[in-house]
């Protein structure tokens, strides 16, 4: 179905088609469209923009991205279907890798999901020598590549379950993610979560990652320190409460 | 995958299955988990239970359905998957009809929806002989039956969309509705909303008609004046963003 451009829907209409034709390829699962539709309700509560809290956090995790030794992007279906170009343009600007990282793991779909990245102009993407394991994940959906998630310092999670960013956390590494819903165990575990739409998220991220480049490492340190995870969800849903107010 | 019945999301999990084994038999569209995942976090929202707000729309709805000369029920893919039992209930306890109605249309998938319910122990399911049209709306959408949706005084609709509500205000019909986003085109467009996740806002219809056929009919008119649409949804925000300030 074509969209027209001037549709007042027209990003969140063209989302869904994409999504729709990343289910007919297998990069999609049913399960990732209702986890969409819940995103979606969620940003619709903040106004669809980018709140002062997002900010903040996109700001925490430009500097975790910059200070670590060991970086890796986590990539799911959904992310990897929604926002292959900020991936693309996030993991050079770190620079760092992208691993395809899957709930409902198969050989076959994190196959396709790295050709698929890799049509986007990705490098580097790793998923399909998962050989290793998350500790205290079950089945398929623990395994990680050695050189990878498995030894990262700093793990950037998209669109993830609360089970592995718990897990991931267990394993001594910092946790960053991307979750549009403040209540959700991602949200409440990883160090820093950006409560934003995904796109908008990783644009965010790059712009402070560029900008924080030209500035002293001492100051990346300091962004980490003041930052208070709790604190800055409370603000997500005061942003949320107050939209929902307003109506 | 077996879901054991202690598990904490034992329900949403559950529904999440009959939705995906709905996309599997054709019932429901990928568009129809989106849609569904958007409600989840509505409902997440509302600390999955029915607010006061929502208890004062089931009962005007009830008003409305007891006084109707012509009810019919309107379901679409996922309403029919997710609560064919309370629309069982419902359809015998007003009585009304049942007519399958759809945004995504096709012969093939109202003849599959009618079979489901009817396998339910629905009877009189209308939608597979539509043969006028609903006016405003374009495409197959706008499909419905001469004895059911056309020709009804009052229709509830179940998890719709905005224009097909419109459409049928536009018809001069009292729409009433099932949809847990109060900022929804279809909340804001039905004469009545309730803003409850669908088996909990069918089952509380239910207990007002039981409620209200002891009453005399005077009563049900007074429960229609004083009901006012716009307060009722702001009270379903208000609901919202006091559990979004309570976590």
């Amino acid at each position: 179905m074509h969209i027209p451009s001037d549709h007042p829907r027209h990003r969140s209409l063209k989302t869904r088609q994409m999504l729709e034709e990343g289910v007919r390829n297998g990069l999609v699962t049913p399960t990732g469209m209702i986890a969409h539709g819940r995103g979606e309700a969620f940003d619709y509560l903040l106004g669809e923009r980018t709140t002062e809290a997002a900010r903040e956090a996109a700001r925490a995790a430009a500097a975790h991205l910059l200070l670590a030794s060991h970086p890796v992007i986590s990539t799911n279906g959904n992310s990897s279907v929604l926002a292959p170009e900020g991936l693309k343009v996030l993991s050079e600007a770190v620079p760092c890798q992208v691993e395809v990282n899957l709930f409902h793991h198969s050989e076959d779909r994190v196959k396709r999901l790295v050709e698929h990245l890799q049509g986007k102009g990705l490098k580097d993407v790793l998923g399909t020598n998962a050989r290793e394991s998350i500790p205290s994940l079950t089945s398929n959906r623990a395994l990680c590549e050695r050189d990878g998630i498995f030894t990262a310092d700093v793990v950037l999670v998209l669109l993830e379950d609360g089970d592995r960013t718990q897990a991931l956390r267990d394993m001594g590494k910092t946790v960053l993610s991307v979750d549009l819903n403040p209540l959700s165990r991602t949200a409440r575990t990883a160090h820093v979560n950006v409560v934003d739409e995904l796109s908008r998220a990783l644009d965010v991220i790059v712009e402070y990652i560029e900008e924080l480049k030209t500035c002293p490492e001492s100051d990346f340190h300091k962004i980490i320190e003041i930052y208070d995870s709790e604190t800055n969800l409370k603000n997500a849903m005061n942003a949320m409460s107050k939209h929902l107010q307003s109506q």
